[in-house]
């Protein structure tokens, strides 16, 4: 692998959290990185890296601000193929009638091309990382691969109707398949839907699965009022109570939404070490509710964002992600102190590495770490001037201003043009598969 | 003025609401515009255009969304130069320890760059028209004229303290000086500033002089809580109350936030023909609340969107101001049908228009209207496929996506190249006043 020099840089390595009397701009450093067998070797001021040291490529830094590429921590990545196909709906109808048909249609292939669209918008909008749960999931990693991402992926279980065993059995094989596939940027994980959706004689099944292969969990929890109110009829217990008694919180989890939770759902949370993906867009466009992010936090629960699928958001923007939890919570809290900027950025990078059991591989930019970075452009109005880069990332910044993206040490998209694949080849593929998806009957 | 032939477009004109019957889709047609003098002279499908009329310029439309300039119903521009000077920090502090020691050092000459920056970026991001509330408005109606802009420009106006008289005087002689200035793009307003900070007596002479010059008049109303609890310390009355019996309502009146409001304000502000800025993003940063704006518009009263200023936002972009809108409302009235991406791209262009009492002007793609409008760049992973380009412009799409800009028939930007300014100078010029303006003591 190659050896890359970026030189001159500004670099907000989220290494520390803020302390007390320091200045956000502390955050950051003016240096130089060095990239070397696809992990970072130094990261530190001028002067760092040996002059002796012989990179096979130099980025001129000025200009850019380097940061650990973000960490999306839910996601469907196909669902780019249903963008904006059915908005401003009832939650049932849009289902119902709306998303499953399409889904019923979908095949590997088309799964295929609808991923590698969203691989290139997560790379142009900065995201390295993504945590997927979806079908079709061997398509799902070939993209991951073709592109260089790195990515947690899991085949989504539904535990009634006629799909439930085969789910199973396709996770086994995938596990078997893709397990640190891609040269140990895929890892792959079960994805037990929902707890409305999987019962408890099927749940076993995936505990047993986990336990067999030792594996994480990505799991949707209270999402909504109406599923609240279904596993309290069924089981007398919130979902998170219900999942906690089934015995999957033995695992490392990854729980999707948590939108609607009790105080003592919360405890039970920070006691089992269950991490949160934080889907601000989708909860607001599905009018699901807002989840009780600054109370999590306070529990001490890793909380990482998502920007759910496109269907329900409609991007894959981490930029804006950032920016709406950011506000969202100082409103819903009455208070302007809450998720500061300072900490928004470590949610999408370090925060969301801890969710996915991935911070001993990237979420900051250390000496050791996987090389997963992104340089955004600060020649921008919008970014003028330059008071505060931390708050220009999480509070003015969009996903055009991603320069340039680096995964596992390798130039994935250089000043904006995607090196893995042909873009628009691939757009061009998606657009051809939608009149056949929506064609009726 | 050149002739300009936009061809081969898809076009959002604007011009109606969406009916019950009617597919999102409906609201665009694909053909052909052609601008004439400055004004729309026609808008519709192929053959719409006489052959034998001769452009000067002629725009290749492929590829491209059409629609009306945005319009920014409420910031200060020239607070681009406190752009993330001062964030997640409590209000009054905010405001006393940060903002204004800065801006009592502000000279005319900070604000005509910093304005143009801000001009800059709201071009770059879509938007033709912004109302405006500052100080040295000669230097901010300079830089107008110079980018080519369309604005309402309003001296901000305290009542209490030694620039009281003052204000009213700067204001006369820039109604004087800049009414229907630079060919018409430029309208002066009045601007008293907000309800607690400008006792009766002082709103009796404000009101005197819109009597005499007949303009309207731009205000902060209820924006905090702390503003509902003096002006009910102070007078036993809302901020609207206050305002309607003192007689502003008389005048055409942008009221600008309106948070927190009873059910009779919002009757009063029906009845007496008030329009409002909605400002999400700003309103979510400071915390100071979420404004009732379903209710607003199902009591028929006119909302626009605004960005406030780049310091409580912090950026100009419209097209993150229609997001965050469409999707806060949903989540506060737990229904996802409030502010569907129809209605929003709406509020962002002809309510603006008709928000600002420019209706006969700008705000929709209609012959005899002036010549206001961007080209969106489809061509981008993330407005893939195109399932429906008006969800896609609310929900998917970035200030980054517009292509190419027209105002009152001119290019102002064309491929993201600003014309009319030199945009390096103008960060350059910025940048370098940052030093003096932040020194201590």
């Amino acid at each position: 692998m190659e050896k890359i020099l970026i030189q001159d840089c500004l670099i907000l390595p989220a290494t520390h959290r803020l302390g007390k009397k320091e200045k956000t701009q502390d955050l950051l450093i003016k240096g130089d990185i060095a990239i070397d067998g696809g992990r970072l070797l130094k990261v530190g001021p001028e002067g760092t890296i040996p002059s002796d040291w012989n990179p096979g490529k130099i980025i001129n830094g000025k200009n850019f601000l380097c940061l650990p590429g973000l960490i999306n921590c839910h996601t469907h990545a196909a669902m780019t193929l249903l963008r904006s196909y059915a908005d401003d709906l009832p939650l049932m109808y849009w289902l119902e009638k709306k998303i499953w048909p399409i889904e019923a249609r979908l095949t590997g292939e088309d799964v295929y091309w609808g991923t590698l669209l969203a691989l290139i918008e997560m790379i142009k909008s900065g995201t390295t990382t993504f945590n997927d749960m979806y079908f079709y999931m061997d398509e799902t990693a070939q993209a991951v691969e073709k592109i260089g991402m790195r990515a947690c992926l899991a085949r989504g279980l539904v535990g009634i109707g006629n799909q439930a065993e085969k789910g199973l059995e396709e996770s086994r094989a995938f596990i078997e398949k893709w397990q640190e596939g891609a040269g140990g940027r895929i890892k792959v994980w079960l994805g037990p839907h929902a707890p409305y959706t999987c019962p408890p004689s099927y749940l076993k099944k995936v505990i047993s699965l986990a336990q067999e292969y030792d594996v994480g969990i990505h799991i949707h929890v209270s999402e909504t009022k109406d599923e609240i109110a279904q596993i309290e009829k069924k089981y007398k217990k919130t979902p998170v109570g219900y999942l906690q008694e089934i015995g999957l919180f033995q695992f490392p989890v990854l729980a999707a939404h948590c939108v609607h939770l009790t105080d003592e759902d919360i405890n039970l949370l920070a006691e089992s070490g269950i991490s949160i993906a934080h889907n601000p867009e989708s909860n607001m466009k599905l009018a699901s509710g807002i989840a009780p992010v600054a109370k999590l936090r306070a529990a001490g629960i890793t909380v990482g964002l998502g920007t759910d699928g496109a269907a329900s958001n409609n991007n894959l923007d981490m930029f804006g992600e950032m920016r709406t939890a950011a506000l969202l919570h100082k409103v819903v809290n009455e208070d302007p102190l809450v998720l500061p900027a300072s900490e928004v950025i470590l949610m999408a990078t370090r925060d969301g590495a801890r969710a996915l059991g991935l911070e001993n591989e990237v979420g900051m930019l250390k000496p050791g770490l996987k090389a997963d970075l992104i340089l955004i452009n600060l020649n921008q109005a919008h970014l003028f001037p330059r008071h505060n880069l931390v708050a220009h990332l999480v509070y003015a910044a969009q996903g055009h201003d991603v320069d340039t993206v680096i995964i596992d040490g390798k130039v994935v998209m250089e000043h904006r043009k995607i090196l893995t694949v042909d873009e628009e080849l691939v757009r061009a593929e998606v657009e051809k598969r939608i009149p056949r998806l929506t064609s009726p009957g």
